[in-house]
């Protein structure tokens, strides 16, 4: 720091998002085909260089509502740095990787040169975009064990059989309604709306929606049990 | 990214740590004394400008050897980028801001301008490293829910009074020794060594040592009840 203002500039700053849902049953995330060299054809990320009068968080909200409507994000959030030397060719260039979700109920409309890729089947992607693309499906799974983050991938009221469908695309294995609710209700995380499906809708009798109690980021395991006592009626 | 050869560079890239230690019973953070403007007299994290043939990571391991001897560091993450356009006076600068966290049995040895500070009263810190410190304070105290994190800032060995002070200090809230025992055991991070004390370390009658099974990080309450067979056995 004590040269901040002597050394002159020697890179460049990105933001990239990799903005994911569950759709058809599988963990996918949205990618743009390069027209241009360098990595013509091959798949990106969506992003873009930081502007000199924006942080790294309105930067990429900004460059996103290129390739889809923001307001479908239900949860943005920092992933990492991604600053190997060499990691684009030309000039030195550092990204700030976001991880986005989007409610599996929502189909944005993307441009022509966008779409939707398994996680599990991968185009061949531009630079280091696959591995940034793999950290945010980590930190993904990381938080659906110990946040709430399941909020932001489901509908607004959902059945537990479609909620069982989206957790196990996002954590790639099958989980068991019984053994989700009971996780989730036990940490106080879901709870009955007091209606049922129509009947169609499941293609059976009709079941119980849900929906989650808080819509919005947190830990949902804090040390409960270690909490002064005034905290934990909080 | 389209751009990306031929904008130019616009900004500089600076990495910081936030390097924190339980320290005489508190949370406390290591800080230089700057002796330059701007902000000269103030306090400041560790850290420098990102060379380019380094990527963050390097960059902030050798960084933080100037101040304190980097085997002492347990554990170092990235924290999140602060990037807001003013954060330093003069041209553009972006930081990584890392956590590093030194086990409280080491009194890593520090230049002279540099000193430990307790988190809760920190000194006139300079541009916006006190929002870093915070930051990193409320990342360790949400991994200490949800991950093994604590090994990072414990002795090899210790007893569950030790520990207790520790957990203490960091959460900013007394525990119980009990409780703290019962909730790390049952999450499988904790085991006796099946030696005690030796009269006279902790006061009174010889009290038993524990350790952290793992060291190294490690998200200990991963959805296990979700996980498929297989994986529960391994």
């Amino acid at each position: 720091m004590a040269d901040a203002t002597t050394e002159p500039p020697l890179l460049g700053h990105e933001v990239l998002a990799a903005v994911l849902q569950v759709r058809e049953g599988s963990l996918q995330v949205l990618l743009w085909q390069r027209a241009r060299e360098p990595h013509v054809h091959r798949w990106s990320l969506p992003g873009g260089r930081l502007r000199l009068d924006e942080d790294v968080e309105h930067s990429i909200r900004r460059q996103l509502k290129e390739k889809v409507d923001v307001r479908q994000l239900a949860h943005v959030e920092q992933l990492a740095v991604f600053s190997a030397p060499g990691r684009v060719p030309g000039p030195r260039l550092v990204a700030s990787a976001f991880v986005g979700l989007v409610p599996s109920d929502n189909d944005p409309e993307v441009p022509p040169d966008t779409r939707w890729h398994p996680v599990d089947a991968l185009p061949t992607t531009a630079f280091d975009h696959e591995s940034i693309v793999l950290r945010a499906r980590h930190r993904l799974r990381s938080k659906l064990s110990y946040t709430n983050i399941g909020f932001a991938l489901a509908p607004p009221t959902f059945t537990m059989s479609e909620l069982r469908e989206i957790y196990s695309a996002a954590l790639g294995y099958s989980v068991s309604s019984t053994n989700l609710q009971r996780v989730l209700s036990r940490r106080g995380l879901l709870e009955p709306t007091g209606e049922t499906t129509k009947p169609g809708r499941s293609g059976g009798r009709p079941a119980a929606l849900f929906r989650f109690t808080v819509r919005g980021m947190q830990v949902t395991d804090e040390f409960a049990v270690l909490r002064p006592p005034a905290a934990k009626t909080r």
